[in-house]
């Protein structure tokens, strides 16, 4: 058996410690997979003192994850930090110039910096893997990369916030508002310090662009991605989509189109017996489409201690057995930036708005609709006791060009309080 | 870019047309993910003549794939031919011999040899790899050998023959009996020459003991797979096992439990909510657990030119790639024997039986059930005009030896006409 492989780990934090553990408890079964052993050398968190459930006696201290990065007596950085600046950033670089391969498990820092990170690490003929980045414990980086490899990909799509999908499955089970199982989650501890990474879609739309580089061949583009995230989600839109046969999901879309690569991150209605609308609690989803593979459909935990180590673990097995692929699959410095297109691809919308109790107003709406070019697929006005009356309406095929023409027009008829609602409804 | 990366193909059936076809119309982007050009130079098959629908005029021929799998412009052998044994066989011991790379779809070939086969490969040097034979366009190899490699695996699960879950789900839709249903999959061509390697679970064994091997690290043991087939299940069973909210699967099960690994290959009763219960029609799905990752599920396509070439091709960009992995993810040489162990993990079963017309009958079979350790968990009791009535029983967990046990005894006691059917409920 060869000799080891060390490891610098720069973060003991939910996953950090998750890795330790997986070293310590599994170190037999992985050295007869990785063909030799795997140790960490050396560690790097904020406080030398706090109790973290593991032995660290034996493993060296830098305070300094830079200093960390650049020790000799590691093969390979472990960066678990987390932030897609600061630390973390310097930290890798200092590791690639220094000659080390790289594990990450940070989407931010990838969203922004990977093109220029995979840069650097492929010049100097080392790896940055980065499985447990995307969708946790699910190995969806590998899949993409290397299992679809010779397919064009058509379509990736994934639910890949758990926090989201949470909160949107148990608004639904509970019928309790937005607001409240918001307050829920974060109780739970579900939510990230800024709680706009998760529920504004941030998140998750790091993990689409991660993903859409490697599918389409393209140079990470995270300012590329349309975000919106659930915040606007009412009970009533989830009751209704529910009425018609649907849930809403944060999902996430990358399709190239003949305009160029979309990317949307955005709440959608998607059919309730569909894999993705059946899909509860925080699990994660991710529909990969290639044209000769059809559809592949993946499942699992995407964040917590275990699933998450258990990703960066491959990873660092993947190093240990010699695989050696380029970041994004394909050598960084010869991909090309995409045309961003924005919702190119037509699709029927869910509409909801606050219609004011004046005559007339229901047919005005309906002109903006037909001036657009939008047809109406359904129509559902509520009874209501207020001056304002909620209507739902289901369009048929269209674009969100046309329909966000329709709703500038509908704003200037006078009759609409407030601003529409409009969810896509995604074919899945 | 490197020099081309060499294929002889023996085999032009559904999956060699298939990968003639990707590695003409995706040539640049295999270059581009591989790091080189992937060319095949020569082919083999049957018939020389006959019409495939690609274009074989530039390429060599051969009759004998044993000549084919020697060649010096072939670096990797692709066998697609099929058959446990004959030219498959002695055209991939060839091609070790001489020093090639293999790539092959053939699960009957390698549940039969793979374990000498592997180590022949690995002896010289050289991969075999195979990820087209597990559930055809899903990446699971490569998501239980790389993606789970940190992982003790707790057990591996999977609907992995189209055909059985075609006939299942089709027998729910419509309420035909199985023998219409079969003969209807038999017209469609879903159907292998011998049908017994699809409804008597050989096929899906064939997958099962190779997914054992790699998730427990012991050699493949394809005799050790309990198998039984779908022909004894009635439209009584499916809808009977509807009402309690289950489903009917051939499902697969390898674990490895305290008196040594169970395999199983058998129908089983799932709840319908799971994913395995909600898979319809052909689509495959395997459900991988680890201590660390928990559940992953992937599904997919299990068969077809598209889906199947796309995994065979996978696994020649991989050794483009430069990834050499062990056959079966660790040195086939130093793989253990596993102790085989016959359902020993416990669990609910139902079980559906013809009670005679005799006084006391019902209560002979309780109380044989109860001299076997077994208590009942739900019963039904059908009207009947026949001299027998059908007697549905559902157990709480108990052990198959126990179950058949009672079963003998429900012999004995001369009031069950023909064998009861026992069927497993599976806990997914
Ligand atoms: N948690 C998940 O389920 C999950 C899933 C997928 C991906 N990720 C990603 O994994 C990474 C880590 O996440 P986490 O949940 O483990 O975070 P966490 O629990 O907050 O841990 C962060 C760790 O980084 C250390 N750290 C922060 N700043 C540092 C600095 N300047 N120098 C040295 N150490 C520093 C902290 O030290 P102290 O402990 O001393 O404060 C802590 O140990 C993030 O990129 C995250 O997005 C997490
Ligand atoms: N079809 C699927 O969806 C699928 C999915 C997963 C795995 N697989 C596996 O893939 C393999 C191929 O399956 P397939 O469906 O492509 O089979 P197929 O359509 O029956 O094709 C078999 C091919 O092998 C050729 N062949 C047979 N005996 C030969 C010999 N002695 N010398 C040279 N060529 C010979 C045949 O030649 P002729 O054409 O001249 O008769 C034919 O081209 C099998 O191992 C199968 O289990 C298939």
């Amino acid at each position: 058996m060869s000799d080891p492989l060390r490891l610098g780990i720069a973060g003991l934090g939910t996953v950090g410690v998750g890795v330790l553990k997986i070293l310590r408890d599994q170190a037999d079964l992985i050295a007869a997979r990785a063909g030799r052993p795997l140790v960490a050398t050396a560690v790097s968190a904020r406080s030398r003192d706090k109790d973290r459930g593991v032995d660290i006696s034996g493993l060296a201290w830098e305070d300094d994850p830079v200093t960390l990065a650049t020790r000799d007596d590691v093969d390979v950085f472990v960066e678990l930090m987390g932030g897609s600046d600061g630390p973390a950033k310097a930290a890798t670089e200092a590791a690639i110039a220094a000659g080390k391969d790289v594990v990450t498990a940070n989407k931010a820092m990838l969203a922004h910096h990977g093109q220029a990170l995979a840069e650097a690490a492929e010049a100097a003929g080392h790896v940055i893997r980065f499985e447990a980045a995307v969708a946790g414990g699910i190995p969806v980086i590998k899949a993409l990369t290397e299992g679809l490899s010779a397919n064009r990909v058509l379509r990736v799509m994934g639910v890949m916030n758990g926090t989201c999908n949470y909160i949107l499955t148990r608004m639904q089970s509970s019928g309790l508002p937005y607001q409240t199982v918001f307050e829920e989650a974060d109780k739970l501890g579900f939510l990230e310090a800024d709680p706009e990474l998760d529920v504004g879609g941030i998140d998750a739309g790091h993990k689409l662009s991660l993903l859409a580089s490697i599918a389409f061949g393209t140079r990470v583009d995270f300012a590329a991605v349309q975000l919106e995230g659930i915040g606007n989600i009412t009970i009533e839109d989830i009751e209704q989509a529910a009425d018609m046969g649907y849930r809403i999901k944060l999902l996430g879309v990358a399709q190239m189109t003949g305009r160029g690569l979309e990317q949307r991150m955005q709440p959608c209605l998607v059919p309730d017996s569909s894999p993705l609308g059946q899909l509860e609690g925080g699990t994660n989803m991710v529909v990969l489409e290639g044209d000769a593979v059809g559809q592949i459909v993946l499942r699992g935990a995407g964040a917590g201690e275990g699933p998450t180590a258990s990703a960066v673990m491959a990873d660092v097995i993947d190093i240990a057995r010699g695989i050696r692929l380029s970041t994004f699959g394909q050598p960084a410095a010869g991909l090309l930036a995409a045309r961003g297109a924005s919702s190119a691809v037509p699709a029927p919308y869910y509409l909801r708005m606050a219609l004011m109790d004046k005559p007339g107003a229901l047919a005005k709406i309906a002109t903006v609709l037909g001036d657009n070019g939008i047809s109406i697929d359904r129509m559902r006005q509520y009874g209501h006791t207020d001056t304002a009356a909620p209507v739902l309406i289901v369009t048929h095929k269209t674009t969100r060009a046309a329909l966000d023409a329709a709703i500038s027009g509908m704003d200037v008829t006078g009759v609409v309080a407030g601003r529409p609602v409009a969810l896509r409804i995604e074919q899945v």
